[in-house]
């Protein structure tokens, strides 16, 4: 947090000295739309998230987008394509690990739907989906997740982002905390004109001593009183966390795979160092143009020069950590499989608001 | 095909001057066993190949094994992980493109039956499904593959492997011709030792003027041919090729990426750039050791080390040039969805020992 | 070569079906040109030969470009950089293996003169130096070497392009043959325009038995015939070969690294199976446009779609098969250090004509 | 700082809660040595760092090591080969971007005086080169580093590592401030033992307002002081930084692969987001054993299991960010080329204590 400011539990800090959007979510990206599912029902606590890049159908206008694997212990599909031809072509699925098969499905015939020559005259289909593992809190094994969630998650697709708790962060865990969707944005000002950037992460990475808010240790703090409440959190991440970040700068897939690495910058700062058991992957797209399915050339706007890219990337990196604190700030308690309990930060911190003034600077 | 040998068309020419093992497939290399599930009738014409690389759980005892994407336009899913951990912990299931998330969603199961801690005191399992798009004689739209074809498979699989138009062979096309499953293997010495190595493809790549078979370009006659007869394939490829290659030879994840990539130089050999739409995906792995899931430490055998993988690189790409020549002198004419019907390489050219007999050298 | 042409040894066979651009070398890519610098006395046989992007400075008008390493034992500098920013600032040197670190001193002090800002108010230049290993018949510890040698050669920059035993190819070894520099170029048709590909390579690798002209396993020929002849060559290669690859047509980074990797086919058709031993590394770049150094904002002409891509992926895989044999056709023999000779392929194979013919197809 | 600490500026803080090895730098690790070549004279402010890895000689007993390129605006040489085979052959040398060829070069003599048959008999040598760019204090078009700064600097490596603005540190920039060498280390536990973790780093990155400390955003404070002096800094950064990583832990190169990205984590934790002009690389190596020079297998040491790594991985970033923080605290304020002058921060910021203090948590 700023050394000048202040801060109640209400309100999360502001991360970073850059201003936020109008919304203070990726929607502020022109054209950004999410929908949730969500399941909440005793031992099945997962659900759904879709993001979608443009109000269009993204196989006929595909979109620029690239991805950094920072830790590969994940499930996620659709990287393989997306890192040869530096496009993405649905929707943007999230949902648990044993979810991704049945998006996927889902997303090949809402694509064949729309566009019923794919697989035949046309070539396939190459759905994205990106998983998180929710197992504590969800019974994964149970394969709960259909293509009826992905539907109306879909259908559900609007400016207006919820976070916390809902679609695909229902079950998630942060810091032995309850985790779940976060989503901020930030305004720049790059080669003279102003662009946006926004993130929207699935938060479930993390043991509580590493937690850092803002640059505040709260963790160590936290975990001294767990172990004096006799709740020993040893054990290795089983987490992770996915990061997808849009922007409306007219930046091609190699710019925004440069991009969508310095989410991991943004992640570090909240005291994670990418664990051997966590799934950490960043995705960027931009808004700025599509490439359209078939087209024989392809016309891109004016890109943005590299050597302009550094507020962009300032951008990604504190959009990521806002996001990642608005997860923990916005996600409610929950209890699921085996009777297994998150507490909610602020559940779990009832005097917040004072720790973190008592280090504010 | 060598200099001095008699090709009829009775038998594939033997690739390059390595001997094979004694069975010459795949299953040379001790305790990796093969299994098909074949959908035929009528407009289904598609199946699934499961690929064990030893005998017991690969998710208790993982296999060293590394990938090379050649051509990223492909939708396999497991490489991400694979890539970071250097190791499979599923059987290699391989189908076609739309059926991917079904073996996904078969392997989960399969691998939660034998280890119900998954997904809960332990890590979730990275299913490894790789996959060719068939949709020319199989409709693919259908999404006809099922966990039981997957579950078919895999308890088919034995060291006795066909080839040819079965598994997810059954529709694949190949230059044009009916291509599928084609296997080989190939004894090298490396290091003062004698190693196994050995190939299955799943061959579905390639238009009809690239074909060179052992050197020959015998595609640029029967293009002529087939232009001559009208039939015009100017299309560009939407095919793929996957190249699953075993060892016994004891290397690390590191050398068998290096050994997946040689695949690249026996496939070029038959005639393929690399083709825009083609998944070109390969994948190593050795049997001479295994990595116990949960273990502190990992104990390795001595590795041969990389100034003497000449040999195993040299038999990789002989292996895949070789297996890929077993799928067109193996595969049957198929006629499947909308009359769509592959010829034989043997159906399609008559003469083909007369033609190759006259370029021997 | 094809089935129905005849040759002789004065001329090498057309590889593949498409026709040659006007020169059949690099430089019938507008813009191109090429100097060599050759350094041949007694036990120095090395040299450095330039490649030149354009006739402009690359400092200040930057060359969309990418690598693609097929095999990484190798020491050329400047490609760290060229994967982060697509561009190559440079003219491209090749030389001897411990000729890397005066060339690239030699670029660094050339782009200095031309831009004296560099390294103070503008960020400093990256120097794009290949090498291959010529210590069989060059003195390679000698470091011989010089910045005055990379001067000569950039300026002796034409479009009229020798190739053999210049430049940096005078002490190259090719399949135990006498290798160096060879040329070749394709004209394609993508996306409805015509297009040139051209290539260059420094080819430095291969051990007899593996050499392969025009699909004709030739070298199995020639290794019985040196095997009755009591001359072994069973060590592993130390080689490695540089291809350079050049086109019109306009493409951005990440296409032009997938054009790249397509050397790796025309590569193995003449043998090769990217030997450990062997630093496999292929270059392409684009003139169709330039990305000007401060610029805040980068123009791009309307792209070549990637499904447009395959013609140029032939073209790219034919210009350097064809570019491979140049190189064997042209090279004189040489000797160097320590009476060490390499025959030329003609020299060695007085009856190469013949041996064709009787294999031709 | 942890927030019951004090902190005076005499001594840095200590990040995070891991205990420092004895030395409390990279010597930690028992058998690695650092040495500097130093030169300080006028408007040459720049120098040679040597990290030698283990005593004997790295060509003939080769060390397990692994890069990763977190921003690649960098000319360091040698990571092509490191990549392909996971070892590194030279000791580690540091210098500024212009003085790379002079030390590969040195490198290269110095392999060959040791080893006479390399580029003989044997293959040639990789040898390994970082840099920053430290054009700013010192007079890089000077192309002042030559061979004889390496070999002081590698004849003066001892277990006593000196920090700050000394060899290769002399003329390095951090944040606006004087930057340079710095190094620190962690002990940790890590499948049941303890290992080593130490690291040396380059550091020569950042602008002023990014910078914080241990989680306190100094920068910011210091660059409203800053502009109201009227002292503008919006310039995008040129600088770069390298992170030396070295562990006793048994690792194999796959594995220092991904503890070498956790070096990202640590740095991003001071303020950085990769910006584009900063070349930021991180190397790891393992003293656990090493791989002989032509042996034909290769021996391991049971590895740590890749599920034991996370201690190590934290280790890794907290003695990344450890090693800048020391680079800021030792490096003295230095005056250079054309009177250009960077304060220490201790010059600069002489309240330090006192700003600490006032956000200690």
């Amino acid at each position: 947090m700023s050394i000048s400011s202040h801060h109640s539990a209400e309100r999360a800090p502001h991360i970073g000295t850059l201003p936020a959007g109008a919304l203070g979510t990726i929607a502020d990206v022109e054209g950004v739309s999410v929908g949730h599912c969500t399941l909440a029902e005793g031992a099945l606590q997962t659900g759904v998230t879709v993001i979608r890049p443009h109000r269009g159908d993204p196989f006929v206008d595909k979109v620029p987008a690239a991805a950094s694997v920072i830790n590969g212990f994940g499930k996620s599909v659709g990287l393989v394509q997306l890192d040869e031809l530096g496009t993405l072509e649905t929707p943007i699925a999230l949902t648990n690990t044993f979810g991704v098969a049945a998006l996927a499905q889902a997303q090949i015939r809402a694509a064949i739907r729309a566009n019923p020559r794919i697989g035949r005259e046309w070539s396939t289909v190459n759905p994205l989906v990106f998983e998180c593992n929710d197992g504590y809190l969800n019974d994964i094994q149970a394969l709960a997740v259909t293509e009826q969630h992905f539907n109306e998650a879909f259908d559900a697709a609007s400016s207006d982002v919820a976070s916390g708790a809902v679609g695909a962060g229902r079950g998630m865990s942060c810091f032995d905390l309850k985790g779940g969707i976060g989503t901020a944005s930030r305004v720049v000002s790059a080669a003279g004109r102003d662009y946006i950037v926004g993130a929207l992460v699935l938060a479930n990475f993390g043991r509580l001593p590493m937690l850092t808010i803002d640059g505040t240790p709260l963790g160590r703090v936290l975990a001294e009183r767990a172990a004096a409440a006799n709740a020993s959190s040893d054990k290795p991440e089983q987490g992770s966390i996915i990061m997808i970040v849009a922007t409306d700068a007219p930046l091609d897939g190699r710019q925004l795979k440069r991009l969508s690495l310095r989410a991991a910058a943004g992640l570090a700062r909240t005291g994670s160092v990418y664990g051997h058991g966590s799934g950490d992957i960043a995705l960027a797209f931009s808004t700025a143009y599509t490439v359209p399915h078939g087209a024989d050339f392809v016309a891109l706007p004016p890109l943005v020069a590299d050597h302009c890219l550094d507020p962009l990337f300032r951008a990604c990196a504190d959009s990521v950590e806002q996001a990642i604190v608005d997860a923990l700030w916005s996600a409610e308690s929950v209890t699921g499989r085996d009777g297994h309990r998150r507490l909610s930060l602020r559940d779990s911190v009832p005097d917040l608001a004072q720790l973190l003034r008592n280090s504010a600077r």
